[in-house]
């Protein structure tokens, strides 16, 4: 016998119970997003090489899976890669088709990715992305609507989460106040660990980032900030006074808070000025959303951005998004078993025949209950009743219809209810009645 | 300015109209297949080339895409290439996971594939195809399922089709009845041109193929054969009379319009000896979907192969399946003009604020409006009147609720129907009433 064949590692197969909680995340997801009218694009699993090179730094370029060329060309170079997040191919996209686009243009795209990562617990080769933006508007309302949905989201998943923000000026203000502004980056990287190795370890780190005792020092009250939302702007407001961008990244949190207020966001919702996201393209609001009761990371994430499509020659369109981590919201819902039960099985009813004119009668039944939008199945064979009966078992089916000839004789059929064991004989309208739609 | 960016040849760019009509489709199908038990599996856009190499024919290996190796192993033969069609993946799968799965495994897929094939019109590099099978039962209920499976889908979306039927068996006795047993797959391969070409050349194609006049002329009453389906299939068992396989294969044929017939499917379906299909891997039933009011070749096909895991070392596992070709549909629902109309815009109303007070009173009404179910947009900003209205009638949604001070003052919106220019003054009872949910 042939090798037990495989698939490449990194990669999953997704069987029926999977797919069905897979689904039930990414329509929850896309219900919410239709609501707030964004619109579902999708692109290519495969891209030009220079749409993708240089756009995720040095790492990424390494990362990205080529495409040998086919046919005569197959000797030179690979010229195509395949999509390693859904960002670049939006920003190549709304560059692409501008003429067509109406903006503010709101999209959404759920789509896998591929990254050549070396695969380990919970980071694959192959995942879905679910992305929504809001492009060609810098108005605040985007970031409002952004938090809403995640809002809505993971209220109806049911899934308790803390949404964490900050704002790329604030951050350079703090940069230009301590006299270190060609250091922002070096600070957000140091004090984005805040959390994790604390702060002494991020002190440590700044100085050998190449801040000197005094700017280290100055940072510190910012470390430090406490309070309500409220008492965290008015704390850097003073700290920020010099600084010009300082002072616009501090309005726009309080613009952006006064949304929420008018609009009664429920969400938990911390000013974290720790927060400083990895990717360099943000230049306003930064989200990302923790789940309260899993110890899990972010599961969602994102922000503003004032110059994406530049890369490809359109400057100046400012927009907002963020990115669903379907594969970590599936591991905190099986972990919280947040999943509903009903989704385990599609399948309402199993026809059970003794022969084969009851075959004949239990596909007529079929089809008339199908008529009536009640999923289905009818064992193919009139096999042993036992080996039916297992069948609606291991499929957890929770009705089986029995048919044998006297129940075909008074025109009906013997119900058995899976979980209790108990039967009875039903006709059509019965049955129709048993089963909810 | 950067040059204009673009996606590879062969590859598209779907805009929320045409994902809209896409999900349209997509949903449908899917939505017959859960009524009948079928349950979802995806599995990964790359395979080892193992599994995919050999089972396509030599021209079927050149047009795989393969993925260059990542790291060390750069330099080496590519080992992964990209899923080429449903059904390899899908026995791979079968065979892989075959101590999980409950047998008969009634699955379908929904997936994009990808062929290296010289891109044309209505060829494309990446396409999706959407398959249902069952496995692990040679029942003929199986086929009697896709059948039913194909009139309903076509009934929901409005297609008028004529499903061809035919046996890979008959096709094998005609060609032991003839006296050229080992010229089944040339006798197929040339009838199957009989609309084509038509019987003069598909004779002498007969001869370069190898037989001979005495052969060719056995051939022709099957050629010739004409009436209903019973006719057919009674002029047939008396010409294979001989050929216990060509028996066989009638014997199906005649079950299977039994079950048809007593199910009362309402389907066009035709008997037709001329069908061959290229794939070399079906042994019973063959099916082939035409639409009757558009020129376009096959859109669904299928047929019963006894042998598909075979290949990975799991013999004797006998399955049924059709395919539905989603992308012709999608042009003949074009064609005929039969998309639903309100896939043109998932928005229902858009707020139009004069300012910022209104804004925020626009925002806490669409809150409360999305509540009930309602998709929602607020143009972001309080900008030019005209402007908010242009993006409305770019996006062709149907109402917008204007707020200015008098509205805010009374508690109502000013509401514009887009397509008759009428207003009217509603509070939010009377505007929950107005969008049909």
């Amino acid at each position: 016998m042939a090798q037990k064949p495989s698939i490449p590692k990194g990669t999953r197969d997704f069987g029926q119970v999977e797919m069905a909680r897979r689904n039930y995340i990414f329509d929850t997801i896309k219900g919410v997003f239709q609501l707030y009218g964004f619109q579902q694009i999708e692109t290519p699993a495969m891209e030009n090489l220079s749409t993708l090179m240089g756009k995720y730094g040095e790492e990424g370029d390494k990362l990205l899976f080529r495409i040998q060329n086919s046919g005569e060309k197959a000797a030179l170079a690979p010229e195509k890669g395949l999509r390693y997040d859904l960002t670049v191919p939006f920003a190549r996209y709304v560059v692409q088709h501008r003429e067509e686009i109406v903006f503010p243009f709101k999209r959404f795209q759920i789509q896998p990715v591929w990254r050549a990562d070396r695969p380990q617990k919970g980071r694959y080769r192959e995942f879905y992305q679910c992305d929504v933006d809001v492009i060609g508007s810098d108005s605040l309302v985007g970031e409002l609507e952004l938090i809403q949905i995640v809002e809505e989201v993971y209220r109806r998943l049911g899934i308790r989460v803390c949404l964490h923000i900050n704002n790329r000026k604030v951050l350079a203000g703090i940069a230009e106040v301590i006299g270190a502004p060609d250091k922002m980056i070096d600070i957000t990287v140091a004090i984005d660990k805040l959390d994790k190795i604390g702060v002494e370890a991020v002190n440590a780190e700044l100085i050998e980032r190449g801040l000197n005792a005094e700017q280290v020092d100055k940072l510190q009250p910012i470390l430090n900030l406490s309070g309500s939302t409220a008492d965290k702007l008015n704390a850097l407001r003073s700290i920020l006074a010099a600084s010009e961008i300082g002072i616009q990244g501090i309005e726009e949190l309080d613009t952006l808070f006064g949304l929420i207020k008018a609009t009664d966001v429920q969400l938990n919702i911390e000013l974290d000025l720790c927060l400083a996201r990895g990717l360099n393209y943000y230049t306003g609001a930064i989200f990302e959303v923790k789940a309260l009761d899993a110890q899990i990371g972010s599961i969602t994430g994102g922000g503003r951005y004032d110059n994406l499509t530049g890369i490809f020659g359109l400057p100046d369109v400012s927009g907002v998004g963020i990115s669903f981590g379907a594969d970590r919201i599936y591991d905190v819902l099986t972990e919280l078993d947040l999943f509903p039960k009903e989704l385990q099985s599609t399948t309402q009813i199993l026809f059970a025949a003794f022969g084969t004119d009851e075959l004949h009668y239990a596909l007529q039944w079929a089809k008339a209950l199908r008529a009536t939008g009640r999923t289905v199945e009818v064992y193919p064979e009139p096999t042993k009743m036992k080996k039916q009966m297992s069948y609606a078992d291991a499929k957890q089916i929770p009705f089986v219809a029995i048919v044998g000839g006297d129940e075909m004789a008074q025109n009906k059929v013997m119900l058995k209810n899976m979980v209790s064991g108990e039967q009875e004989l039903v006709d059509f309208e019965e049955l129709v009645k048993l089963l909810n739609c």
